[in-house]
């Protein structure tokens, strides 16, 4: 199994946990924690390729899907262990980012696409997942959330990713420095309010 | 025209009238009404023809976008009629969802695809449309009612549909068991409060 | 650079422009505002070519992207300047509206498809990337908003392009007609309440 592949399958079990955290806040049957952590787990991936004209890998690999359905099962029937699933589903969900960006773009590398077709593969694969899990669920997207820093951690991370390579890294350490990117950013702002100037006006009309 | 073809006619002109009613709630005119139903009606299809790399049926056959907009037309001067709106949509939506999974399932099957992606494509075909179409209307979508099974339905009809090929049976007749299982199910959950164990905890934090 | 490009290309900057406008009214950061400019600008042209079967348009040109990063920058620094950020949604909405359902149904008609997708890929291109917007933004549809015309204007546009078409306007022409036609029509509705008779019956229950 390359690095890449391993980043792939890392990234769709821990959205996946998270989209059965969620269904968990929901209190849905275990099918619905199953539905909701493969649409949270494999919708980043399956944009992508879509996106760049492949079938979803899903389709070929039973993997996927199984880590999906695993992470739905242990999620139902250990959540209640979680002090708070809220601080659970952040906290995973950043990690999450931070492969599923690395992995996103080292597969649009790995397919020969311009570095800012990279940036993107890298930004869709990293939110994709889980906006579709916030908007089915009808929460806030933590895309869109205020005063944090969220599509910023994945755009440094596919960025960093692409200046490794250039400075001399190997693919493989690359995509790893990308996926420590996002989730540094990202944890830098949870836990230190690390954030850009957000547009401020008069309140909207 | 095949059974298989005959199922997709269906799941399309039912969903379609589901489409409408929910337009008709938001009050919306004809075309709105013609939009919602082509959203639900065609949705789920299009998301099974792109995750399986076809072209989505509609495009190539235009029966499928009379349908849906004669549906449109149809609820648009008769919904009033209806003693109560809400209830034809729970139940033309448990219909649609029983074809509709049958269907899903059919063609990928017909398609050569293993076992996973048959079952993964009936519950697509079956819940994508209406989860659009509640999604876009900003309701609670149905697929994630609590208490409520839905998702699971179509994942017995889809697990049916299999285990009657595998007995032996021809696969209109197994695509029919497949669909009477979705929607029985789904009846048994509305009628007589069929449900799995929820995930129950402390409210969210 | 054709007519039909001149056209995508504004219609990607018009809607990315309304895609920062409510980023500014949602209070994000400047990544914020690129990533809704993105969406809402490239998300009508990405669903006409996933359904079409073609690689969406920006991944080979780097100028589309550009352009709606380009307008989130400008939106970013302007925004303030505006007297209701809201009116000026609607209104480059419209605009942006008449030109995408016109490079939509021009794109299909160059790729050879029948009159019926035309008119659905006018509409599609026309109306997602603002819808994908309101969704993702959590704000009702305008595609949905009750007692306007929204989805008409682009199938009377869509109608009209094909229309000229036959009594023997050049295709630029008809594009254009096609636009004018679609931007007229929602500003009738917009400024003189043009609209179609809605659906009323007794309150949903």
């Amino acid at each position: 199994m390359s690095f890449l592949t391993f980043l792939d399958f890392a990234s769709v079990l821990v959205f996946a946990l998270t989209g059965a955290l969620v269904a968990s806040r929901a209190q849905l049957d275990i099918v619905g924690f199953a539905f909701m952590a493969a649409l949270t787990g494999l919708g980043g991936g399956t944009l992508r390729d879509l996106l760049l004209d492949r079938t979803p890998i899903w389709i070929a690999d039973p993997t996927y899907l199984t880590l999906a359905c695993g992470a739905a099962v242990v999620v139902f029937f250990t959540a209640h262990l979680l002090e708070s699933r809220y601080r659970a589903i952040l906290w995973l969900d950043a990690a999450a980012l931070g492969v599923a960006v690395a992995a996103g773009a080292g597969i649009a590398l790995e397919l020969g696409q311009s570095t800012v077709v990279v940036v993107v593969m890298g930004i869709a694969t990293g939110c994709a997942g889980g906006l579709m899990r916030d908007v089915v669920a009808n929460e806030v997207p933590l895309v869109l959330k205020q005063g944090e820093l969220y599509v910023t951690c994945a755009l440094l991370g596919s960025g960093m990713l692409i200046v490794s390579l250039q400075v001399g890294l190997t693919p493989d350490k690359a995509a790893l420095t990308g996926a420590i990117v996002t989730f540094s950013s990202r944890a830098g702002s949870l836990l230190l309010g690390w954030r850009l100037p957000v547009y401020r006006a008069r309140p909207p009309k």
